[in-house]
């Protein structure tokens, strides 16, 4: 029984076959009802059927998660996945913690596995080159790049948002809004990673705005999960009691944020105002619905695998993509009254 | 520069080190940050290590995904991926959709990969003996049974939690609290599935209450995405008024119901009680928090692991593990007052 014998008895091309084996968007679903049905009956198991018209090399990609736990991650990974499937290779799955090592991990796993190149998702900004040399397979970072580091551009691919001039966005945002006591709630100032890019585009909003920087405003929580981001919350609100609006870094912790404000005695929006950025799921369904700079998670995924996959088939080198946001106004933000700027 | 070059240098044991480069808990801080130490100065890449020195067979094990987007899932993968890591063994993930059959992609991978087992999650419960049959290695069935199929229990293994059961205490806290005219948001009353399971439990807490079904209070959503339950929820609002709390049967549903009684100015537990079931890392942050049964993620993911490897290894047979919820009561239940209970 092979995928031609499927391809005869449906009547249909043996790439349609594999299209539908695959789940590949592009077959009507007559037709992708008639070849499962047949599937079916002849109790066909594909051998990996795309890999067996087009591939006889190893297939495999990596995808090494790093810190787990971030909703955001998760509506990457199925993009990531999809698209890695879609296109006849299969995916390795590794998570790491944070304070893991991505590189070491994925220079093991390309070797133990014989990958044909690597996603990171999460990783650090700050790779030195001979580091970065254990890899001898092209990758790709998703979702960041080597702000920090001494990488040179072509010998990595990146594909992420403007992390720096998204933070500004959001916090201009609130600067239109009337707001000038701007808290901001992130993992670390001086992380070398995703929280320092977006703290320094705070710091430029405010800056270009006038506004004097305030350390008592800036809370670190150490950790992107959530029960820090509501403790880190609570700090603040114990400590201050004059900031009109939040910044946090990262949805999740938005809405850890905006929980915090409410189990103590504050209204979202009226008495404070909250902004995140990712646009996870959850947050459009949280109360108030948050407002948000919504990251193209879908493109983010299927871009990430398209570069790789562009650089194992040869058909092009490194590249990098940085890709826009898109704002939604929900109702955790609102304008200020003139008489609560004191 | 093998693993031994590294113990040695480091004056501890071949498996310590294999310990550190495999994230094992069960090394102390010291001994960790020594060998990572020397991992770094001598740029060495582990082959995977654990492989190294107990294995030469193949070391893959298959997750199947059934379902994207399910934020309970994204709770089990986390333990399972690093249970399967800490022993040795690397991940291969899939996620199909909800119309893709399992059975078929996991049969696929398990050729193409040479798989040592399978884990299914969010699978169907009604395998036909024959299909399974397709698989020739061992699989666990991760947060479901076989509960509407003729598979012979020797024939595969499960660790789930009683759904039809916890779906009736869920019910019964709402009848506790006084309710009696409770309506339910779920995928599909005959799914032979999840849904179904967790709509017989609340057949069941009804009718030992004396209640009478009222089929105008089940609301159907086909999916259990969230956006498809807020619709649900919506038609409830505009078909009746008469209802004083829901049974979400699943926490992310539960979350948009909530969202959508607010959006109809209807107040959680006020005007209407919401329970769901699950435990989901957000469930924790809504307002109010919601009150549900907490499924045992990390224990899940690691026991579905555990069971599986007992069976590559030799060491069991297939077995059947039912775990126990905890209940959270959060803010999203009232009692009743008697006035309301028209």
């Amino acid at each position: 029984m092979t995928i031609k014998d499927i391809a005869g008895r449906c009547g249909v091309s043996v790439s349609t076959v594999s299209r539908v084996l695959n789940n590949h968007p592009d077959v009507s679903e007559a037709v992708r009802e008639r070849v499962l049905q047949v599937v079916k009956e002849l109790h066909y198991v594909p051998n990996n059927s795309a890999r067996d018209l087009v591939k006889s090399q190893a297939d495999d990609i990596g995808l090494v998660v790093r810190g787990v736990g971030n909703p955001f991650f998760t509506e990457l990974i199925r993009p990531i996945e999809r698209t890695i499937v879609q296109a006849g290779y299969t995916l390795t799955f590794h998570q790491i913690n944070t304070e893991d090592d991505e590189l070491l991990a994925g220079a093991g796993l390309v070797r133990s596995k014989k990958l044909r190149g690597l996603i990171f998702l999460g990783g650090c900004f700050d790779y030195a080159p001979e580091r970065a040399a254990l890899l001898d397979v092209p990758f790709v970072c998703c979702s960041y790049t080597n702000s920090f580091g001494m990488l040179r551009k072509e010998n990595y691919s990146s594909v992420t948002i403007d992390d720096r001039q998204e933070a500004r966005r959001a916090v201009e945002e609130l600067l239109r809004q009337g707001h000038k006591k701007i808290a901001i709630l992130l993992d670390s100032v001086c992380d070398r990673s995703i929280s320092q890019l977006r703290y320094m585009g705070y710091c430029g909003a405010l800056s270009d705005a006038g506004l004097a920087l305030d350390a008592g405003l800036v809370e670190e929580t150490q950790t992107f999960d959530m029960a820090a981001a509501y403790a880190g919350m609570e700090r603040l609100i114990k400590r201050r009691s004059d900031f009109t609006a939040v910044f946090a870094i990262a949805d999740a912790m938005a809405v850890a944020a905006m929980k915090a404000l409410h189990d103590n005695g504050r209204c979202v929006p009226q008495d404070c105002s909250v902004i995140g950025i990712d646009g996870i799921a959850m947050s459009a369904y949280s109360i108030p619905t948050l407002t948000t700079l919504i990251q193209p998670a879908e493109e983010m995924g299927e871009t990430s695998v398209q570069l790789l996959l562009d650089m194992i088939e040869g058909r092009a080198q490194n590249r990098h993509i940085l890709l826009p946001t898109v704002l939604r106004r929900g109702g955790s933000v609102c304008t200020l009254r003139q008489e609560d700027n004191r």
